[in-house]
């Protein structure tokens, strides 16, 4: 007997860290979650070679074990279980024997000298404490601006920039960038690091509602999360990122507010007429109104038209629909500010009541 | 001016009838819907050349008009417009505009000529009046039994029997079946017709959960559905079905009542390991109790002991994990009733509350 503990002491930590196992990859032991039980707690943990995920619970056992158990399978069993039963675990050979009630299931495990720990980091120099919530609600409204697949590494990455009294959050795909300040209390040395997106969306995931704490050890390869009983270590990708903040334009020449859900739904309607390849979207401001356009390739049009207080020059731009979509709908705030400028100049979104936030997008060639 | 009226009037019976608009189609007509305005009414008709909807609400207009919409264009737009706003329909050239407060869309429009509507069968002898919610709840219980793409046509549709006092529902896909009988008010003449799976359910979603009537016109080639406001029509499957109720075995060597919901969470525990290809479940019965068990290529194994009232013969079968999963999720029975046989003999599952409905499974070869 290994163990004899109930359903959930075993499904909420396997829970936690099944996130960074690959559905397909070509090597099985990245399939399995280590399991180990030092008598007075278990831990599963599971890697993809760059991101890895810990996470404890207290588990009351006569034996110390560890072995590597396939994670999606065991979680898919202790899913379906009812919720509170009684298991038991066996070793079988090298097959984990998990017993509740009426049920039995074999299962192959692989020995726990193979699975691949990420070594630690001795480098680690600063520690940073947050806020687990502030830090989800900042990463929610930037995340999605981040790159997929692109060829240039540094934008298949949150960049996290430590510069005096802040940590700066920067999401960007080249074309559009989306930032968050977190205000810190102490001045820090100014460093920076681009944290892997699988990484920055798993660690949006740990992260809870609450005003619990996280800490971000920085080290000179990786990163170290610790939040309560949950702990994630990720490499950091090892490429530049660009001097963004020079890209933000510094004056505008015309700045709207406008209602964000409002505006929003006027969006979603136009884009419904949008070109299927192209998606623009054409922004027009004239005095008092600002005017919404697209148009398909089989020559239909939708146009819509806010009253916006402007009483300036006339100002026509274009931009890739969705980046107007994306920011419109990841942000709580009731108005966002808008400002826009002649030629080649980007679209500034900001937040009239969250002064951290700051959005910029760059136009479709005319 | 065509047409004033509000974004509900229009965006109801449009919801109704774009379930049959099939997403690529080669023939541009097809992508629309013909809308057609009497001066008392409006009415939208969508094809698939095979089944045709019409939906029908009452619109006052001046004017009469039929012309052909993008349908599934103008259903985005009306379900992005906010609920009871006015709208104005305009025709301008091939155009038709819409417009709202603020909104303004120009899409591109068929001649109403075009339209290849459905020719009415004149043959219609039976006509049938069920009630929606019953025969709603008869389909949910056997449709996804129906095939999906195999090379025999009469399994990819669901077999209507009229047969004395009683209209036999029947879907297979050649492996199993499940049956429904509606019982009907007046002896009718025997005769069967095939509904074509989309047909089935099309009809099925247009069904609503209450007691309103709805009225099967049987044609030869054609049936002809009306629910309240709504039509739907469609073209027969032009296969005989083999004679599914010869196939039923009359007598089981051993049959277990057992509580529906245990059973279903027991086969889905299982399931997680079961042969992703083979998707083998095999069920022994021992006196006082059945067991199911599961087994993959890594040579796992799950197993769930379930108490049964059984105490002859052990027995054991191996069926398709999937169709034990169908029947146990489709019903809403608290128990249902198993017999099972030796051999090659089927898992034959009926409802002790429910007389009407009975459900086969061929065994997997041994």
């Amino acid at each position: 007997m290994l163990l004899r503990t109930d359903r959930d002491t075993l499904l909420s930590p396997l829970a936690t860290v099944c996130g960074v196992v690959e559905r397909r990859h070509t090597l099985p032991i990245l399939s399995h979650a280590l399991l180990q039980a030092d008598g007075e707690a278990l831990a599963f943990t599971a890697s993809d070679l760059d991101i890895q995920v810990e996470s404890r619970r207290e588990a009351p056992a006569e034996q110390t074990f560890r072995l590597c158990v396939p994670a999606r399978k065991l979680l898919d069993i202790l899913r379906a279980l009812p919720a509170g039963c009684e298991l038991q675990l066996k070793q079988q050979g090298s097959q984990l024997l998990l017993q509740a009630a009426g049920s039995r299931f074999q299962l192959q495990t692989l020995p726990a000298e193979d699975f691949p720990l990420l070594a630690a980091d001795d480098d680690a120099t600063s520690d940073l404490a947050l806020s687990q919530g502030e830090l989800k609600r900042k990463l929610g409204q930037i995340l999605y601006a981040m790159a997929d697949h692109d060829i240039r590494p540094y934008l298949n990455a949150l960049l996290l920039q430590l510069d005096g009294e802040a940590l700066r959050l920067i999401a960007s795909d080249g074309i559009r960038l989306a930032l968050q300040r977190y205000p810190l209390p102490h001045a820090q040395a100014p460093r920076q690091m681009l944290l892997p997106r699988k990484a920055a969306l798993e660690l949006a995931k740990l992260l809870t509602d609450q005003d619990e704490a996280i800490t971000l050890a920085l080290g000179a390869r990786q990163l170290d999360c610790r939040l309560g009983d949950t702990r994630l270590r990720c490499k950091l990708v090892d490429a530049r990122a660009p001097d963004y903040l020079r890209l933000l334009p510094d004056n505008h020449d015309c700045e709207l507010t406008l209602p964000r859900l409002s505006l929003l739904q006027a969006v979603q309607r136009v884009a419904v007429l949008a070109h299927a390849k192209i998606r623009q979207l054409e922004l027009a401001v004239r005095p008092g109104q600002l005017a919404l356009r697209c148009r398909n390739a089989e020559r239909e049009e939708a146009e819509e038209i806010l009253p916006a207080d402007w009483q300036g020059e006339p100002l026509d731009a274009s931009f890739n629909l969705q980046y107007l979509l994306d920011v419109l709908s990841h942000l709580p705030a009731e108005h966002l500010r808008f400002g826009l400028g002649a030629g080649q100049r980007g679209l500034l979104v900001t937040n009239p009541d969250d002064p951290h936030f700051l959005y910029l997008a760059m136009p479709l060639r005319g």
